[in-house]
């Protein structure tokens, strides 16, 4: 949840422009669908398409429009239950493991519903007095913000629907890029000491990026660059998924209950290995950084390079080094792309989110927000694990240095990278 | 499988007309869905619409093109190991459970599918010589046949589909018959002694309605109509759903993992019962006969009423005394109807499938075609009862008084009912 | 449940005399074992020893002493509750799954219990008058039955529980017999037609096999001795357990899940096929009966041969042939052995159980007995198929031509075997 | 595992006292047990008797007697596979999950088992010289740790196994304590700042103690004794099992999947609480501390207390204000008790284990042993939390103030409690 500026800057034509861009970026990532692509879900942990674009209109809904709108009037009353994700504050929520049995809403009456919604809060934004505007912005900011990480969430959890299919079935073709030399590997060493970490300032950061607090990190070395496919394919040569001494003890079930051997979508055919993308099966960029990993896979290849995860604090710190650039979902590639030759500090941001090997837990002092806003985040601080940085499938204007992205060790479906220090 | 005639006596013409007319009706029962309906497979037993569609083409395309079409040329070669149900006779199967997980091909391109295999049938038809079109005939009317089940299926998995939604979606307004009184029911008596039982003759029956054999009938008396609603309402308040002694060990079981207290689709609102149909959700008509019941649940209703269910054997000498008739998928009514008063037999075709107390089992000297066609029945003569009589679902011209439908004791989703003996 | 004779012929003290033998068996089974090896329950299906050895307590105390023996004191209230099996008309009872998570009562204190029933139930008897006498007297020789019955499984159970060791520990030290060559096949054929089937006449038999009943058997060959294990060797060879077209459906479907890649308890070694026996690792002898199959397996094979299974009317009509003689308990091999040379029908008892293609399912007219004693047969006629003849675990004074023994297609823990028709 | 002492102090005789009194001490526990108490294992997170008794002497043979013993002759060699448990550099380990599949190698071959490698071990330590002795002392000294970890399983693990059983069965006797007036809580503030944390000095302790190193701890409270088992009451009668505002949502889930509305143990009867102890069900003492909490327990009590978990490090830091004394297992009371009344820091050490908020991960700069004894505690390091402070069933030598012990957050049948901070 937002940190709350008591002095908002935003002008109401700033937020109503804000509005208008993020709400239209999450339909323009539709364009490429059929309507039989909006309605499947693939597993438990992700959701159909038509399910995301309702349940971010659902968030404005409900924490914007119910309370603020006056005489709101939902367009359907059991869109509340039915498109609740997991506000216990807000009431029951059809279970989420059956979000792929529905087909009503149709996709065409989800589209309705954004609009409506859109409408009211265009509305609502418009005439709203100086402290209802103080109340509302930072709401309103929060439910972009949300739809953001949904905008991530649609991509990846699309590709997953798709690498179901033998077809093999593709969103959008992307342009080969003729994958250059394997960038070499470099080290940037950071003293560390006590540091301030986490976020300050009036702009917005959710409530887990709080509160900003003192820590002592001891000094360490960050390596230049993520991880290649090359070095996960010798990594896979030297016997990497067959060697329990690599992994940790639940990783190694993982790994055998799941019959893992190789990233999630990698593909091996006669002619060599092959990579599922949005832009369909591809063959395997040597250069580009490996994705689709697990903290376990993570964890697991940089102690067979001797090395280790960085801490979440280390990252922040060494992130602080070079600027907010790299390969977001605006560079329409939807695929990490293989690191510059420098020998400087390159992919902090963009391309693959980064495991570290902090587990998520809260700041010292940290306090969730009041009410069902405060289930945003607080609840979610067991068994998972700390990403850094963004990745190709995030919106730039959605990433900071702070931000603090979680998964469980074991989940593959997101554009999850590595990067090593020691 | 058919039993093959020698001598067909379908022309041509009458073959084509007859492919056209099957191959028509599936997709008139589709004019209703939107395209996110043809998409979802709410549970392992059923399949999405999209399938059906394509896997009624798939037969044609492997059993009639494939062998007999000169240099047949497949639309899309994966579309064999996509739309093969179970025939591990043709080769390997996507896996049956994941059928909801495939958006692509899309509704649209699977239309385009039946098309070019109707457009290639139809060709082979009419260019078949007298020998070509001895040997195509029977598989070509299998093919119709399958078609009939699988249209009966449509319905039934699009219902539990909808059923799944909170919204009850109406998949076609049915005009609701003021129910009647409840009809009296009457009784029955035939004699029995060696009677001969199964398929005999020319035209068409699967394989498992054969040999025609010499069976022995003890005297019993059969029900005039089928349970009602009302009926099943008194069972429920006799604590019908909660007495061990009435069920089955297996039906005791799987009402408790089940937790059922009702028929499937029976919703319990403040001011009564209601039943989830195809006209939406409606209150339960009190004179109908119950459906989308378990083996199991008639199992027990019957010994509840100190009656039993029907041997197929018996059933089958009761239904030779009257007209094959009903309330079939052609009155539109998706649904089933009361009886009408009389004295007389009724109800014994269509309205429901009736659970006899005949596991399914081979005839005496029973034996499956050659071949993967033979996959299509005799595999599956284990843990099954067998069924009779058609439902509201059923086309008139795919039933027969020697008809075996067949499902596990616990299936519910199916137009199932009860018709006791004693 | 018996079929009450209404004129008893035993005597009090024949009675006596048969309760203090059966009893005494039980014990006797137990006296290999370690108190440990009463303890574990290997699989949901079985039961540890200490649970047979006080179930079959308990069902005394339930049926005979609480209804009959004056001011009856239980030695321990909770037992009802704890040694219950499944008769809800006698109250709640412990979880199945669970049995092997108890270890109090002791071993010492069952027998115990033990003895104070016995002690009690022999007071009963020696002091009942005549009406009493008739009364309990059928309870009695049912619960004797019952106790027969479960010193199989006490068999078996244990079987199951040692095969789980990878230190294959000794029941008992069997002399291996040296297997004679491989007798050879025989057939045997019956004309058939209206014959009597099921029990008839003052004796016991449980009431699954009554009433007795005319069937119509068409002509039919039998095989004159049990399938062999070098059978089976071939079957295996020429690909049995890979051939899908062999199987039913569901026994595919449990080949694939289960890893079935030849009967329960064979182990393959460096130097050839052993076979898990009470009396440890054996080499396999090829001259004796296959066992521990499934109906599944056993259906497969006869499909192999292009033969069938018997029906269990063939089943019985065939025994009137022969006397009831063969391989049971009390030949302490705890083994099928190999048929005898000769051209007559052998091995139609003891050795194994033999499946039949028969579903489980109540003779016309079947009618359980009245209360919980009514629960023992009939509510299992489900999903079941029978097997007749007993096994080498049966005792001789348990079996008769008329015995339904019943167990799911998938069990292969029992000493089940196959004998061919045609 | 062991920081290696490079100057050992212990003497030979030292070394074998100890080894003496603690392998003594875990036959001494199963002093009071049938023999079918050692067989059973009630969850797969437990394990039976007889196989901690064999586990823990096949630990001594494989990483004492196996590489240090001349000529060393192994009393059954499968015992290797059998009773490992995790230690993939030893080899394949006989399934954890059906440990309680297994009867032999009986309790009475376990006991020979320990006493022959007993005396070998005795054998080897008394005749080795000094290079030896420096080689195994650590090892030997790991393995009396290794086997006091498995001292306190044992009982716990047989206190969940009587816990399946409606008799409750008494693992001893305990007088119960007429509970005292509940002390009041007190608050004990620590300034924190950087401070050392982590194991230093010859003395033995495990690896994941170390290294010692600087953390940064900010100023806190802890409470000075344990939350009571009044205060959960309190706690439930507010809703806290129902609200699920007070939850992770990890633990929201497993209270409603797992049905938890009390702490493990609690039994609702009649007339009021009452707990299963090792001493049987008794009434709840309310001035006891809560026991058997999982994570998700402690920290909703927390929060719904406004408080919060201590962090480890803050633990440790308090904890060095204080002796290392409390209700061990050597009190024989095998139970927490309630805290004395005074107003210092109590309870610290000994009655119950005390969850902390800090996931467990590795120290900086942590690094396990080489080969197999690595695996010890390393691979743990996932989706664990710290618990500090030992318990009733801990031994006093085996505690120190840097001892970390870890669980899921789920697990509920250790002597689990809770501290507040804030």
């Amino acid at each position: 949840m937002a940190s709350m500026p008591t002095d908002t800057q935003s002008t109401t034509s700033e937020l109503l422009s804000h509005y208008v861009s993020v709400r239209r970026f999450s339909q323009l990532l539709c364009e490429p669908l059929e309507i039989e692509d909006f309605v499947v879900q693939s597993m438990p942990d992700a959701s159909p398409i038509r399910w995301h674009l309702a349940h971010t209109t659902w968030f404005f809904e409900t924490f914007v429009l119910r309370p603020f709108a006056p005489n709101y009037q939902p367009i359907e009353p059991l869109y509340e239950y039915l498109f609740n994700s997991y506000y216990n504050g807000v009431g029951q929520q059809f279970p989420r493991a059956k979000r792929g049995l529905l087909t009503r809403p149709s996709v065409a009456d989800i589209y309705l519903y954004r609009q409506t919604v859109d409408n009211q809060i265009q509305r609502l934004i418009s005439q709203a007095d100086d402290p209802l505007l103080q109340e509302i912005t930072p709401l309103v900011e929060l439910g972009l913000q949300h739809e953001q990480q949904h905008q991530e969430l649609m991509l990846t959890d699309l590709k997953h629907v798709f690498a179901q299919n033998p077809l093999y079935p593709i969103y959008q073709e992307v342009p080969r890029i003729e994958p250059p030399l394997v960038p070499e590997q470099t080290w940037h060493r950071f003293e560390g000491g006590v540091v301030e970490i986490g976020h300050a300032g009036e702009s917005f950061a959710y409530d887990n990026e709080t509160p900003r607090h003192e820590a002592l990190i001891h000094p360490f070395e960050i390596a230049g660059r993520l991880v290649t496919n090359v070095e996960m394919l010798e990594f896979m040569e030297d016997g990497g998924y067959h060697r329990p001494e690599l992994w940790l003890s639940l990783g190694w079930n993982q790994l055998q209950t799941g019959d893992w051997s190789s990233p999630l979508y990698w593909v091996h055919e006669e002619d060599g290995w092959y990579e599922f993308t949005l832009g369909g099966l591809v063959p395997l960029s040597m250069a580009a950084p490996v994705t689709h990993i697990s903290y376990f896979e993570a964890d697991a290849f940089a102690r067979w390079k001797e090395c280790r995860l960085p801490t979440e604090f280390e990252w922040e710190l060494a992130s602080q080094s070079v600027p907010i650039e790299g390969n977001f979902v605006s560079s329409h590639h939807f695929h990490p792309a293989s690191a510059q030759t420098s020998d400087g500090l390159r992919q902090m941001f963009g391309d693959t989110w980064q495991w570290t090997a902090s587990p998520y837990a809260p700041y010292p002092g940290y306090r969730p927000a009041e009410g069902a806003i405060g289930e945003y985040n607080g609840k979610f601080m067991c068994n998972q694990y700390v990403l850094r940085g963004g990745s190709c499938a995030t919106s730039r204007s959605h990433i900071r240095r702070t931000y603090r992205n979680f998964f469980p060790p074991e989940a593959r479906w997101q554009f999850t990278g590595i990067r090593l220090a020691r």
